[in-house]
């Protein structure tokens, strides 16, 4: 594919489609850019963290992300503490970057019960770390893994800004706000 | 390559030295995973911002990375004000994951001059936009780019934490610090 094919990057209406749709390939195809978002939070002392994240739901009509995680995972408590997240994926197949900024809304217990009984027993143990996920161990192999529907979190990500770069003969940059009803600006790359 | 051959994830020394050999990597191999993290800040307004950057200095002996940007980025904005980032890799060839926290410093004019001197007219031309990077513009064209010395600043990172994870048939997680002289720590992953 060559980006001269990428008509889309030509209108923000495309831009913004086409990144929602490389959003929504990254929950369907495990081999897609966006299948492993890079997820940005604030730590408690005020510091940027980041880290790879599976990106499970992609819903352009509610601006959504979803995202699963071990509930003792550091990003949660960094949530918790200040619900600000920035999910950026690199799709090297279209030549283009999307940046999401969002507010972050964490689900467990009852509320994700039936997220955590649809996952195959495989899935299931990658959350249930003990010790906690991030604790100090003597070696590098002293935990378990026990998959426990407590110990399983949802990560619900509210984009409230996108911002849409495409690269080509001529960049292309473009930002969407939730607050603007998603009317898109261009802006100089 | 499979993950049995990985024998330098059985050690702290191992992993950390992978780690940097990869970042290493990146800065010699513009195909290699590390020739383009993630780098995350945080803005004046406490969100997190996180957009893919190429790395052109890794410095294992100074616990040191290297970035160069357009002076009118955002980043820089963001750094100025708040001078902590946070980088990102995903190696998938050797299942692994970077996670640096450094403090930044931005250097521009004659501090980086001989730098600016160096880079070839093309490297030149990523530099300079008119007007100013982010800005608002009315068509996705209305920009130009007037490649100037004043129009470049190096970022440099300087590493205070950097964390490793590698994917095998069972993960394992070290935490290195600064502080502790790079002493690692084995973590639940």
């Amino acid at each position: 594919m060559t980006e001269e094919r990428h008509d889309w990057a030509r209108s923000m209406d495309g831009l913004l489609e086409q990144a929602w749709k490389r959003l929504g390939r990254g929950v369907a195809d495990r081999r897609a850019a966006a299948r492993h978002p890079t997820l940005a939070t604030v730590d408690a002392d005020g510091w940027p963290q980041a880290r790879t994240v599976v990106l499970r739901g992609a819903d352009r009509a509610a601006s959504q992300l979803t995202v699963y995680t071990d509930r003792k995972a550091g990003k949660v408590a960094e949530l918790l503490h200040t619900p600000r997240a920035a999910v950026h994926v690199w799709d090297q197949t279209a030549h283009l970057q999307i940046r999401a900024v969002a507010e972050a809304v964490i689900h467990t217990g009852d509320a994700v019960e039936r997220i955590w009984s649809g996952l195959s027993t495989h899935a299931q143990r990658c959350y249930g770390f003990q010790p906690a996920s991030g604790l100090a161990i003597a070696d590098a192999l002293d935990y378990e893994v026990w998959p426990q529907p407590e110990d399983f979190a949802v990560i619900e990500l509210n984009v409230t800004h996108l911002e849409v770069l495409h690269l080509g003969h001529r960049h292309r940059r473009a930002g969407f706000d939730r607050s603007q009803d998603w009317a898109g600006q261009w802006l100089v790359p």
